[in-house]
């Protein structure tokens, strides 16, 4: 645990920070996240979370303590106190304590920073396994902290050795628990889903990158589309392009990372390092 | 707030009950809770609150570290702590503090309880409005605490002059966000949901005083016939048998709370009170 945490824009030692048990992030789920990576001392794509974290807590009609500059300047003070060139920070707004147990008074701003190797525990084959998973997240383009649907699941999916859910209504993929997913066609052509998702930061700057190389669909994408999947892989903050070799019981491709995956990843990793060498020079 | 709450069984300062903010049920949501009445010094009906929060937990895959008679052992630790002979308790467990911030290693169980007068505050209208709104809860018959639908919704809520949401599916009536809804049929039939619900206790007694008074229905209740509606109640811990005098643009029977709401209320009271003062005497 690094030292320093904040809440409502003061720091404090990590082991103190808490929250009194009748708040309503605690009490009913009513709470908005966001989780950006720090690399090399530069908060990646920082402008992209704080804007849909403002927007997280907008359609939830929870008043930030903080926003824009002033935001920014707090978790800046936070990544001192702190001192590392590498790690994440988490972003909570909670609905706060409440007399009545039910209606948001005075939200709380809460802010996490976290090692950076917590959150890079990638398995050995390269890849991971998903589970299917009929389902629709409500208010998806919310980064609420809802996620008591895959978390129920937890032993239900290391029984099938899979690492996360894949989120569908039957017909269309939606995205996973806390990824966005991606498919190659036979014909090269990459697609990803287009509504009911969460609007991943990496997936927005993974799309420029991608455009460059492939052709890309932005459309719904079908679950029987799987079934000639050449690649398929998930982006997040957290993950980058992690390769997803299995799907239920269906291999994809030859169930190895492919060429595709690898290569989108290489440059999406130098798009990545021209963003913060562009950020250390300013 | 009254002076004790209990945090894993032992009994603290309430000012001073907080839990660490990477608690699960805060980052992600993941907690569940149950919510009883004290009257006279009796926890009503506290069998079938353990027996639900039991179920809950099990369905959440947490491990409660206080099961039945343990459990009420330690309920009652906190209620002589307090001394109150009417008040309310809110039993939380959530999925505890977690390295990673996503699985669960220690739940934490908390025992909040609070005056008995912060729970019945009702309109002097003797009734409410309710907003219809399709959306079918993910896993309703597990107490969780995501409430994020309804709370999202509280200015357009006041603004339409409602108290809450009445849940449908399109074509079925399921609940409300903390209640279950009961319709009262031109013949006189008493009709309230049978799936897709969290089943209430005040709901199981109520349905078996209602059984003695009115020909009864539990079977799936369609949003059309709220039109043809006598009078129509939500039943719940806190509200009993609350009268709701208008659904939508939609006012049911003459838009006062009708005689059979008054009736079944009056028996369910005495009912309770025959309750109480059998577990007075034991």
């Amino acid at each position: 645990m690094l030292p320093f945490y904040s809440i409502d824009g003061v720091i404090i030692p990590s082991e103190e920070a808490k929250v009194r048990v009748n708040d309503l992030g605690l009490l009913r789920g009513y709470a908005i996240f966001d989780f950006f990576g720090v690399k090399n001392g530069v908060p990646v794509f920082l402008e992209d979370y704080i804007e849909r974290f403002e927007k997280s807590a907008a359609l939830m009609d929870l008043d930030l303590p903080f926003r824009g500059r002033e935001l920014i300047k707090k978790i800046r003070e936070l990544l001192v106190a702190n001192g590392r060139e590498n790690a994440y920070v988490r972003l909570l707004l909670t609905g706060g304590e409440s007399v009545n147990g039910f209606s948001p008074e005075h939200p709380t701003l809460l802010m996490m920073e976290y090692e950076y190797e917590l959150f890079n525990n990638f398995l050995p084959e390269g890849g991971i396994h998903l589970m299917l998973d009929q389902y629709v997240r409500d208010l998806p383009e919310v980064k609420t902290t809802n996620y008591a649907r895959v978390i129920r699941l937890r032993s239900k999916l290391k029984k099938m050795g899979a690492s996360d859910l894949l989120y569908h209504d039957g017909k269309i993929i939606s995205e996973s628990s806390r990824s966005n997913f991606f498919l190659f066609k036979p014909d090269g052509t990459l697609v990803t889903a287009e509504r009911n998702i969460l609007l991943g930061v990496t997936r927005k700057h993974l799309l420029k990158v991608a455009r460059e190389l492939f052709a890309v669909e932005v459309r719904d994408l079908l679950v029987e589309e799987l079934k000639d999947a050449r690649e398929t892989f998930l982006s997040s903050t957290t993950k980058g392009v992690l390769p997803v070799l299995q799907i239920d019981g269906l291999v994809v491709g030859n169930g190895k990372p492919g060429k595709k995956c690898i290569d989108l990843l290489a440059a999406f990793t130098e798009y990545v390092n021209k963003h913060i060498a562009k950020y250390q020079t300013e």
